[in-house]
C-alpha cells in the first residue's frame, strides 16, 4: 500500500509521548489552579448541532465550521429540485445538520441555557477540550487546537476579575513563566473615549481599529479608523490617548477629568480601580498589571474589563486573554446573565516554554526504571522485583525479552528512562542487585530497599 | 428564540461537574496504572483521512463512520457527471475526505507506520480520547465515548500478556472493585478446536458463532454453527468442549490430549501455561482469572491470547477487553508487528461504580471551602484569608456578592462544599473565624491555621 494514504488532515497533529508529556504538565498545572479557585469541570460533546453554532461566529466563522455529513443516504432527505443542477449553499443544510465545536464559549452557553433549572448560579466552570477551524494551516496556526477556560457567570461581582488575575499569576508561576504582563482594559472606557472624541455609537468601529495597533502602528490604525468615518477632529482628540503620561494613579485621574460627560467611561474607570484594590487584597502581584486604554480584544461579546498576556522574553502573540460579556446566553433566550472569563493558548504556551527551556526534565508520569531482561532462569526473580518496585510508587518496566544488553540499554536511553536494573544470577545470588545510572553511567550494587530510597528521593 | 434549537446531536451528551468529577477518578485511576506499568500517552487527530479508516471495520463499520464535509464549496471538485441526479455514493468520496476517529487501534496503527523510523520498539502507548459511531443510540450506547486503551507492540513476549491481567487487577483494586473475573482464552485454541472437530479453515466462522454463547445461549450457537456448514459430526464432537470439566491444570491436560494432532491448538495451550506462569511470579490474584475456551471475541484481528473482564455482582456486559494480534499495521504496508493490547469502557464502569455506589463521596479536585460574603467592609479580610487557605493547598472559593446569608449557604450546599467559613466584623476582631461544617451544621470558632489543619486532616 502506497504511504501517501497514510497521513494525516493537513493543520492536525500527532502527539507522541514527548509531546503529550510536556503538554499534559501544562494542562495539569491550569487545571489545578482553576480547581484551587473553585472552577469545576465541564465538558460538550464534540458535535452540536449547526442550528446552535452558525450566526454566533460571524460570516467568516460559519465558513471556517467543520461540517459533519448526516448518516446513511444523506441525499434521501435533499429537495427534489435542489438535486437538479445542486449547489453547495441550498444543498449543505439538508446534507448537514451537525458540525465539530468552534469554541468552548457557545457550547457554555447551550448549556447553561439547556440546564437553566438546575445549575447553581453563579455557576464556575472550566472546560479544557479541543476545538476545530478549517483555517487556512500556517505557523502556529492548527485545525484542531486545545482551549482551556474558566468562566463565572451569574454575577457582576468585580471579585471574579481580580480572581482572574491571581489565577494568571498562579499559572505562570507554576509553569515558571516569570517576566509577563497582565494587559487589562475595560470597554467602558473604549465607549467613554469615543465619546470623548465626538465618536459617539461608533466603539465597534473604534475597537476592531485600535485592536491592530501591535500589530500595524499607530499611522495604520488612524487611517483604518479615517476611512471607518472617523473625523479629522476626532482623530485629533485622539491622540493623546495613545501615550497617556504617567502610572496607574495619573492614568486613572487624567481620563477622569476627560470623561467628566461620559457616565459609561466614568464607570469603567471606577471598575479598573476597584479590581486594583480587590487584586490587593487577595495578594495579587500588582507589578504584573498594565493598564492599557488602547487594548480592545477583537471579539465583539464583552462589555466590561478586558484581558490579555504576554510573554516579554519571546516573539509571541498573546498566550491567553479573556473578559466580562454581559449576554452570552441571550441569543439562546435567556438575557441578562453577566459572565467573566479566561481562556490558556496551550500551543503557544508550549512553544514558549520549549523556547525558554521551561520544561521539568524528568515528568512524573515518565517510566524511572527499567529492568534489563538477562536470561530466562532470571526472570521469575526478576518480575517479582518489578513488582515490588512497582508497589513502591516506581513507574517501571521490564525488557520484554532477553536479547542482547546494549539493545536493552539502548532502548531505555531513547525512551528517556533514568535507572535500569540488572538482575542475573549473580545478584539473585547476593541480593543486591546492579542498579545503572543511564545519565553517569555509574552502576551500584544495592538491595531492593535501597534502589526504592535512592529513586524515590530522586524523583 | 425557541428551545429546540438548543438541543445537542442524539447519542451524544454534555458531562456537567458532578459527572465530570466522578469521570475523571476513572480516568485518573487508569492513566496511574498505565504509567506505572511503562506505558506513555499518545494522542491522534480527531479527524482522519477516510482513505486510513474505510476499509478497517467491515461493511457495517464503513456505515457507522461519521463523514466531515470538505471546506469551502465542497461541490467544486465534483465530477459534472455525478451532479446531474446524484447519489450519495458516488457523491460521498468526492465530497468528503476526512471523517471521525472510529476506535484507537487504527489511528494508533497509523501512528507507528508513519513513525516507523523513530520509534523505540517495543512500544508502549497507551491513548484516551473519544471515538464515534453513528450507531443506533440507546441505553448504554452511545455516538460519542472514551476508550482508554494500553498496547505495546513490537515484541511477542508474554509477558506482556501476564501484566495485562496485572494491569487489569490494579484497577479494578483502585476502583474498588472486588467480585470480577478476567476471562481468558487463545485463538489458537479455537483454531486447535476446529481442526479436533474436523472443521479446519472455519476459525473464522466459529469465532462469530461462539462468542455470542453469552447472550443467545448453546443451542443457538449449533444452530448458527450448523447453518455456517459446520456438520453434524463436527457438532457432535464440540459437545464436550462447552463443559471442559475441572480446575486449569486438568483443563490444560485434557485439551492437550485431544490437541495432539493440531500444532497451533498445543501452542495455544503453551502459551496459556506459561502466561500463568509469569503472572504468579509478577504476583497477580490469579483466583481472578478464568480460563475459558468459548471465549471468542468477535474483532477478527485478534491471533493469540484474548481477554474479557465482567464484575460478577452487576447485570452488565464486559467493561475490558483485549488481546494480541499479530498484523495490526499490516494493512499499511507494515507486516509482522505483533502487539497485544487491553482497552477499558469507561462508560460501563461508571454505571457500574454508580449501582454499587464505589465512587468516594468528596473528591480532591473538588472545591473544599466557601468563604461567606457577610458585608463590603469585611471583604478585604475576607479575601486575604482566602489567599492563605487556597495557598495552603485547600481548594476554595467567596461568593462573589454580601446577598442573604441564607442564599449562600444554599450555594454552598447545592455545590457539595463541605465548609463554609463566616467572617465578619466580630470574627475581624478576635481573630477567631467561624468555620461551619456543612453536613453536620456544626459551627467552630477557630484561627486560620486551626482551619487549615482541620480540613488538611479531613481530606
Amino acid at each position: 500500500m502506497a504511504n501517501h494514504q497514510i497521513g494525516i488532515p493537513k493543520g492536525t497533529r500527532d502527539f507522541g509521548p514527548e509531546n503529550m508529556i510536556k503538554r499534559n504538565f501544562i494542562f495539569d498545572q491550569i487545571k489545578v489552579v482553576f480547581q484551587k479557585f473553585g472552577f469545576l469541570p465541564l465538558e460538550t460533546p464534540t458535535m452540536e448541532n449547526l442550528s446552535v453554532l452558525t450566526g454566533k461566529y460571524g460570516d467568516e466563522g460559519d465558513q471556517l465550521l467543520f461540517k459533519v455529513l448526516n448518516s446513511g443516504d444523506f441525499l434521501s432527505k435533499v429537495r427534489q429540485e435542489d438535486l437538479q443542477q445542486p449547489q453547495a449553499r441550498e444543498l449543505l443544510p439538508q446534507i448537514a445538520e451537525k458540525g465539530l465545536r468552534y469554541d468552548l464559549t457557545v457550547p457554555f452557553a447551550r448549556y447553561v441555557v439547556m440546564n437553566r433549572n438546575d445549575i447553581n448560579l453563579p455557576f464556575k466552570r472550566y472546560q479544557i477540550q479541543p476545538v476545530w477551524r478549517a483555517d487556512r494551516p500556517q505557523r502556529g496556526r492548527y485545525r484542531e487546537f486545545y482551549q482551556c477556560d474558566a468562566d463565572v457567570v451569574g454575577t457582576d461581582s468585580l471579585i471574579c476579575e481580580s480572581e482572574i488575575i491571581l489565577m494568571i499569576s498562579e499559572v505562570f508561576g507554576r509553569l515558571g513563566l516569570k517576566n509577563y504582563t497582565i494587559k487589562m482594559n475595560n470597554r467602558k472606557i473604549l465607549t467613554g473615549i469615543t465619546e470623548a472624541i465626538g465618536a459617539e455609537g461608533k466603539e465597534a468601529d473604534f475597537c476592531v481599529a485600535i485592536d491592530k495597533l501591535d500589530k500595524i502602528g499607530k499611522e495604520a490604525v488612524q487611517k483604518e479608523l479615517s476611512s471607518r468615518g472617523f473625523t479629522d477632529r476626532a482623530l485629533e482628540l485622539l491622540e493623546p490617548f495613545f501615550n497617556l503620561p504617567g502610572g496607574l494613579t495619573e492614568k486613572l485621574h487624567g481620563l477622569k477629568t476627560i470623561f467628566t460627560h461620559s457616565a459609561t467611561g466614568t464607570a469603567g474607570l471606577e471598575e479598573i480601580s476597584r479590581i486594583y484594590q480587590l487584586a490587593e487584597a487577595l495578594q495579587a502581584r500588582l507589578e504584573h498589571i498594565d493598564f492599557d486604554i488602547t487594548l480592545a480584544r477583537g471579539l465583539s461579546y464583552y462589555t466590561g474589563t478586558i484581558f490579555e498576556v504576554k510573554v516579554n522574553d519571546v516573539q509571541m502573540g498573546s498566550v491567553a486573554g479573556g473578559g466580562r460579556y454581559d449576554n452570552l446566553t441571550g441569543v439562546f433566550g435567556m438575557p441578562g446573565l453577566s459572565g467573566v472569563g479566561i481562556s490558556f493558548g496551550v500551543d503557544r504556551l508550549y512553544d514558549v516554554m520549549d523556547e525558554l527551556k521551561l520544561f521539568p526534565e524528568n515528568q512524573i508520569e515518565s517510566t524511572q526504571l527499567m529492568v534489563a531482561n538477562i536470561d530466562l532462569a532470571s526472570e521469575p526473580f526478576a518480575l517479582t522485583t518489578l513488582t515490588t518496585i512497582r508497589n513502591a510508587g516506581i513507574n517501571s518496566e521490564i525488557y520484554p525479552s532477553s536479547t542482547k544488553l546494549k539493545k536493552q540499554l539502548n532502548y531505555a536511553d531513547k525512551k528517556g528512562i533514568p535507572y535500569v536494573l540488572l538482575i542475573g544470577p549473580e545478584e539473585i545470588n547476593t541480593g543486591k542487585l546492579s542498579l545503572r545510572n543511564m545519565k553517569t553511567g555509574e552502576q551500584a550494587a544495592l538491595t531492593v530497599e535501597e534502589i526504592v530510597k535512592k529513586i524515590t528521593v530522586a524523583a
